[in-house]
């Protein structure tokens, strides 16, 4: 009963296997290998986009902070939401690769920017483009967001229209937000300027791929990537794990697969009379449960994450506390039914 | 009718004739001088505090960003308002200075820290002390605020207590504070590690002193300031403006008069109809007036800041729009008078 | 005839096999697993370092510069010599992460730290402990170095004496030195604050330990590996790595295979009229030859680096060049003897 | 007898006298003011640059760091003597503002850089603009030097040429150059891109000029001058200060008796038995005398710094030690007379 994080899974067979063909002799090192080559190629070809720059990486705190902090410089804002993994997760990570640039944070009534919150907030730092204020730089969605909450084209559309700044996005998910959507991957990036396109929360071992669809970020980027420790000598194994990853669309097969067990699992939970938080687009779910709910399966050994302040679940055993399912690619019907009856008396 | 900034007033000529007396010769360098032994020993004795260490500066933000560098990790959160100077006028010096830490700001009903939004960031931040997360490192205050508001030392005290962190006074107008208050510098300063003591904007030319109440943070303090180009090398010429400042409480003089005149001037446009939209505990004044009275005030000359997104005044003329004015202590009621006129037909 | 670098080799087969193995089911993340946990006893044991602190990494950058970024304030110095892979390879990282220290490469008459030079340098840094200097904070060194050179424990020992620095080790090659000195793990550490143990070179795939002697340095080594993007999800496959790595001693065997293949090489070169620039302790071979040889080589498809200036070998043909070539644990007695033909005529 | 720096200087009355003249009143703040424009006008004039851009500061440092930051990226080379200041005195400012750029400190046969080594570390650094060098960036002198030592612009063009990167010049003792080479200030500056231009050693208060010959650097510029706490509210005050030290050139009177009274300090230690260990074209002398001279000098009171680790002269009378002597603008003969005459017995 694994639903702590997407994280805890293990690797897909035919990405294991991928690694043990990658092994074919001495290859060039830091990227100059065919593997690294090919997944350019294919990338560029799944996201139209025949001048972007692909690089392989093992790190999507890494890939978040070098793209980053290549799209603003030392004394500009990045705006994204509250709940955002670079806000919330990663160290302040952004923010010392771009050597002192400020993370704003905006809230909102969801997981999603608020475009109207956005506008407001870059109208007030641009004001009169005073040397003391620290003026808009770039704008970072993540998508599916932190809470499992989908964005639209249209509504990345409004975002980019509305900020007038380049727009990176947290993939983290970004197979889960495909999956969900059924639009191309093409038409969820044409507004973006950088992409973290993360494979480990979808059945990679350590693999992401930064995606510079801005050609004029390359030295800056390629400078931040290099210096925060993130130019991987043997390269051929990270690109190698993300080719196996698109082969046959496996990335959305597995996407497509944890959605649904996340679908599964929340429609379970409401049956229990659970309530939920947000809505459940992609492979997480948020559900308010009570307190003796949790705590019975949590005895019984199921593993996920209470959300907030009431960790101890001390007092009135019928109070509701929020918590966080993820489901992964290697979790199965069983798993959550499993889970699902753990809670029940 | 200067009313944009104490900082577009002079410099005292009490304080202009301490230079003229700091002249005498030779003396040794940064701050190894009799005026900055002096200006120790003084400051000690008005804090009460004496292992209190003090250093001569010209710039407040250079002031306030090396003293929160020292109290805060590079991966730290500094906790302030919303319309801190740290955070809205200085270009993010304290990320720059602290390597990447983040203020985080706080917004409130008023210009002041609430308690209560201060506990639950605080709260949320520590939450199992993640290694994710950018632990809760300080608390910096303005007083008065940047909206001309004081807090009392009962404020202060709760804001102590409820983060249990160490606090930063940025003290750009800490004499308008005390003038305001009357109570003692120590009385309003019992509970901080450090305090920008801000002579500039109340009759100096350039002069603020950094106080370290807490002496273990003065190597890193001292690095800070000397890598940040703030060690003077003729620092007698700062430390004897302050001595002069504090010469026979001629701050609190000079801090008194321009709270007067703001008082006098909020009550004038209370007259004129206007309405005061912060407490006026201080020398500034934040008060609104129907776009067609700025608009007469400024044809006539009056010099000062409309406040927000409405500086062009087009549109219905009885439209409410908000503007700052500041006293200085070289404000007198002739400009007052001369301002309140202006406002009317 | 691949001999450019460690680099372009594969990953052993153990040690692939011990990822799949690793694959199994769901595991906490983060290095909350039982591989890390398993890693971190195991180091202990082989260091004799009860008290060390353990943490896997996939890059030796990485590694190197969030271990030196925690033993010195932003404002110290870091003394390396002139060809440390720091200075010379990772585009700034240490200075990076250390958010403005300065590396003082030392120049010596071959790649090791000079002991005379370094109390110079010293010396002269910490002289009165003026707060216009920046102090002394850390010295780092490689062992085997970057041109393949050991140091032994006494020369390890004397620049801990007479620098009374904390030690970092750069230990991308340390298989490579243990195999080549015949001496413990421990003998070879007992001087050292922290240590990047790398096996990437040594037939991982991409694997790193970052292995912290002195455990006061824990909570700024965890947040700048986790600010760096460092604190890898699906840890345990980093852990596993490294752990078949050390089973049975592989590592021993992989290095001293690599270093015995460099000296077979290193023999022919000579043979063939070439002289050694460094003295080969490990698996790396600095070799001068004449051009003519270079270029026939070259024209055969050896692929090794030139090393300086001259790789257009243009002119006299008889003109010496040096070159650099390094073994690896996947290079055959057959790749040595067939790069050394490929130099005759 | 202060013979320790120019800092130890006051300032003259000319200077002081300005402070009162532009204490007329209110004014623009952070260099929107009259005085400001004027430098500017007048700076550009001296210069024969109408495209430049001045910034009046009141620390060498911080100017010095700013203009540096503003001319290289995080991973950037800037160039410069061992004995520079930013290398040596001002604890790692530039690679602060800078980000983590590299200072590589470079030696000589005197106090110049050698355009030969120079040449030779661009080459080196720059070869094959490797992803994992740090490139180089720019190049900062001194004029004169650390040591008092005048570049002529010859040399001047000579290290332009060489390098093919853009200079900075730290100008703290710019006066002391000018007057000493007798050439216009044009002449001297124009292969410069920045120019920390100094007024404080040579007769101001806290005075400095930041001139950006090339005004692509202005974004930079100004953000990091910013950010770093270097933007003056009441900045007519160091405005009028270079004002006056410019009228009527002031500043080349100023700096031409300082030069005489070194060269007349000189000559009397030479007429002693000193030797001259750097040559003197400016207004310090850096001379060798034997212990016993220096012991007897200091009893008498004379203050200046004995160079380097002998600061105890302990031992052979006989033996002879380096010493610093700064002459000031406000040194006169007899202070020089009084100063030989304290060496003899």
């Amino acid at each position: 009963m694994f639903f702590a994080s997407d994280n805890t899974s293990g690797v897909h067979p035919k990405i294991l296997e991928a690694l043990s063909q990658a092994n074919d002799g001495f290859a060039p090192a830091y990227g100059a290998d065919s593997y690294t080559s090919a997944l350019q190629e294919r990338l560029r070809d799944i996201f139209d986009a025949p001048d972007a720059r692909i690089y392989p990486m093992t790190s999507g705190t890494g890939a978040n902070a070098a793209l980053l902090a290549a799209m603003t410089p030392p004394w500009g804002v990045i705006y994204c939401h509250k709940t955002a993994h670079i806000e919330m997760d990663e160290r302040g990570a952004a923010g010392f690769y771009a050597g002192g640039a400020k993370l704003k944070a905006l809230p909102s009534k969801d997981s999603r920017i608020d475009p109207n919150a956005l506008r407001a907030e870059i109208m007030a730092d641009a004001n009169g483009n005073d040397i003391h204020a620290m003026p808009p730089a770039a704008v970072s969605l993540t998508n599916i967001t932190e809470f499992g909450e989908l964005y639209s084209p249209v509504q990345i559309a409004e975002l980019a229209n509305v900020s007038g700044l380049p727009l990176h996005f947290d993939g983290a998910r970004f197979a889960n937000a495909i999956a969900a959507s059924k639009i191309s991957p093409w038409e969820m990036t044409r507004e973006l300027s950088t992409l973290s396109l993360g494979a480990t929360k979808t059945g990679a071992m350590a693999a992401e791929a930064a995606v510079l669809f801005d050609p004029a970020l390359v030295e800056a980027f390629e400078s931040q990537r290099m210096r925060g420790g993130h130019n991987l000598s043997k390269a051929r194994f990270v690109s190698a794990q993300i080719l196996a990853w698109l082969e046959n669309d496996l990335w959305l097969e597995l996407a497509t697969h944890a959605n649904a067990m996340a679908a599964r699992l929340a429609a379970g939970l409401v049956d229990l009379g659970g309530s939920l938080s947000y809505s459940v687009d992609g492979n997480m779910v948020f559900a308010t449960l009570p307190r003796a709910m949790h705590a019975r399966a949590k005895a019984k050994g199921a593993i996920y994450h209470l959300w907030g302040t009431d960790t101890a679940l001390i007092g009135d055993p019928e109070t509701p506390q929020m918590a966080r399912f993820v489901a992964s690619w290697s979790t199965t019907p069983a798993h959550v039914d499993a889970l699902l009856a753990a809670f029940e008396p």
